[in-house]
């Protein structure tokens, strides 16, 4: 993501357990490709709540969500059916209106499954585009 | 379904042509049972715009949705990675806030892969509770 | 499901503790029809390990796989986004080349959410066709 | 994706047109991320068997595979419930045991709904591990 480097600082991360299941597996008996964007965003979901302090529905109430702008994202190993993981995700950088998010998945095993970033923009719901970050939400955050 | 003889009259069916996605196939490398459920779900969605001259769009301008109540559904072949099938459905009995939608899923050789009923409960989305099918809404669907 | 009733004996019965992820979410918010029904196969896979001691693994190992051949499913009350919810399984009925299982999914709060059966047939996966449940299979699965 | 500029030559290019399922629908009402990765992997197959002649089915009987190694992907604009898109493809350039493609999705209107890149590795399925592209199969790929 192209974020300038002085801006990156190192933020507190996070980890979500979760395990796959059957629907997530495909024609070569792993996980598809697909739903390692979803494992990410369930974790994200579950930090905001537990660690963030600000769970969706508070998004919600006030009028903003969160769209997907842009995601990278490495295959290592794949998941197999059943196994249980771990999502690991960080902020890596604030945008006036938006965040960039590392994140990392482990295997069982504890290697590394996949890794990448994601690129989220705040979106007044109303008029559906980007909106400024508000400050007690940035502030939360930026653990 | 438990719906009484005398109501169940012969509504037309109508055919909608699909194609399974990678994603819909599991570990024994053919559709997932979940997927047909979906795959009658945008079948009707498509014959409710193309054949019943109001589509879902309409429904929800009017504050009205359909939430499903049951489904009772019998695989017979399995379809496989991206096979061709058609989807036929067809209203079967009308409730006072609902109707019964029975449906066959037909491979690309022209064989059953899957049947069954769907029991879906016209919703008013402000008090999210079923509610009486609008006389006008009646008669599109009573084709 | 069509089975005798005199065949009917109580088996035990198990619990799966699961949570909603974002993809399962439609279009009116709540979890998809169709994701219902992954629920229910992900908790009997869970407690074929944790519960009767043959995991699928163990299944594939012997050139068995298990396809569905039907599923009754009533919704009663929707699963919403992030939400905690469990899935309790039991066999209801063996047949001589399958199981029905019936299931009943539990919102956070406690209250049904929705209940069905699951008819399945054991498949000899070399001539995908339904095979006799093994005597030690029945055994372990007769709890 | 970190090619040398000197290999990426200009291949041809094809489209496949898809409908989005209300099960691609997530809580904004438009199609969750990480469906639009299943979008590109459905274009491409549909595009191995229609336009290089060498369907998947012909990778698996000479025991071959791809497995996805990254995806870049930036979302323009969320396509919508039932919403007819197309999506096109083409190879960018190829490695000696993968191909990296790019695809853009265009919405029913005409306009961009995401583009990207994806890095896919031909695997030997029986060592599960990268395999020199045959001579013959980069032939055909080379349109």
């Amino acid at each position: 993501m192209n974020v300038p480097a002085e801006e990156k600082k190192t933020y507190a991360r996070f980890v979500t357990e979760m395990r796959v299941r059957p629907d997530d597996i495909d024609l070569y008996c792993h996980v598809h490709a697909s739903r390692y964007l979803d494992y990410v965003l369930a974790a994200r979901l579950d930090q905001m709540e537990r660690f963030y302090g600000m769970p969706m529905e508070e998004f919600a109430a006030r009028g903003l969500g969160w769209f997907q702008r842009a995601m990278t994202i490495n295959y290592k190993r794949p998941l197999a059916m059943g196994e249980r993981f771990k999502v690991e995700t960080g902020v890596v950088a604030f945008r006036r209106d938006g965040v960039v998010v590392s994140f990392k998945i482990f295997k069982e095993n504890g290697r590394v499954s996949a890794d990448g970033e994601g690129d989220y923009a705040l979106i007044d719901m109303k008029t559906r585009r980007a909106t400024a970050i508000p400050a007690d939400v940035k502030e939360k955050y930026s653990l």
